[in-house]
């Protein structure tokens, strides 16, 4: 059995709309991030030590603006996709995500890894993010050594000053 | 040249296979593993402190729930496929491994990358993995920060228990 | 919209050239690496305390051989591609890295993640890399734990000796 040219051209894109997710995030692209979401989009992101619970755009942009600020280092590698076409202008995929978060405020570096289950809608022909959970696999937490050189660090230019930044109280439980 | 359909179909196919090989034995999924080989599979992975050499389905589900166990942390992540379709229903890959593996009764801390060459076979219509070795291209072992938490820890959950794991002194030979 | 089959199968085999740009560096495959770029390439590497910029296939291949020796434990893992086709026989793309370097001879872990800008030219029916760009994430050098084990070392075998390194100083310049 062969896909059709439809399909496979929907792998492709649904590909690409979730990797400008995981650089819009990094870079604090708000601007790229704003037109990946569908209006609804509900989140579930069960972490570690925390857990993220939304629906709306407005208030996943929020999320991640603040999260991804200018006191932290973030790299967020998604992997592996599992696409499942539902429809025509449905989808669903399976991810399997890296990601270091290094807090320079609280000295901390988190390690982590965890599997997303997305559902993707396609609106206006652009393929968005309806839905995106994900579970940790592993999370490891080690404070920030001393001796560690911070050389590079895109997110203090891009990323929210401590004056610019919310409360997210309502978006992110913190459990541990 | 350009690819036809089918060919473009069983790239993606193959990919996914191994995203699911990558994805279950970081869960301990067993269910989802056993659909992935080839009843001969031939497993040969040259690691830097052990060889894994064994034939069979059997002894490869065997040894990948004895050595993702409750125990253990771990982190493959499979990337940048090249892949070469060789006949209708085989086709060889390239991938390049990084991988974790964090030891909780050992203290340790492994870190490393491989380069995978497989061989797929497809039968009854689905592609599965035929043939499998790796070459490490680093490897790197720390002993486990005292200061590290583990706050998120799937195997712990779905791996094998203390009183469940079996003999592979068989299947994997440890030279360091 | 459907891509085409030739768009497709574009998409392919510009992945899996960045795929074995990748794998060469870290094993130091200088024959692999030579086939992979235009002779007129041109490139533009803007790291946290370095900054590769030059012109030309024969440069590059000098710089990569020098910089991915036998001291060094590298892993340049390309991740997430956005493919844009911008005619016949020219494509653009954006990669996020990321990457770990290990000086045994320094003794430093540089850990990094960057975003790539491609562009690609097909010659004689082979896709090439004509422009390589990168702008760092994040970079943090931390010393290397003297309890670390190196139990795996490609380099070691295929990189150049210290007597077989060239003088790259006017392709790379340490800013720090």
């Amino acid at each position: 059995m062969a896909y059709t040219l439809q399909q496979l051209s929907d792998f492709e894109d649904i590909r690409t709309l979730k990797h400008r997710y995981f650089r819009g995030i990094d870079t604090a692209d708000m601007v790229l991030l704003r037109g990946l979401f569908t209006a609804d989009v509900a989140v579930d992101y069960r972490g570690g030590n925390y857990r993220v619970a939304l629906t709306g755009r407005d208030n996943m942009l929020e999320f991640l603006a603040n999260s991804f600020h200018s006191g932290a280092m973030a790299m967020h590698h998604g992997h592996m996709p599992e696409i499942t076409l539902t429809g025509p202008d449905s989808a669903e995929g399976i991810w399997y995500l890296e990601d270091i978060f290094v807090s320079l405020e609280a000295k901390t570096h988190t390690a982590g890894s965890a599997i997303y289950r997305d559902a993707y809608r396609r609106e206006d022909g652009q393929w968005k993010i309806a839905r995106t959970e994900y579970d940790r696999v592993m999370e490891l937490i080690t404070p920030l050594s001393a001796d560690a050189k911070v050389s590079a660090h895109h997110l203090a230019k891009t990323g929210r000053k401590p004056q610019e930044r919310t409360d997210i109280s309502h978006l992110i439980q913190w459990t541990a």
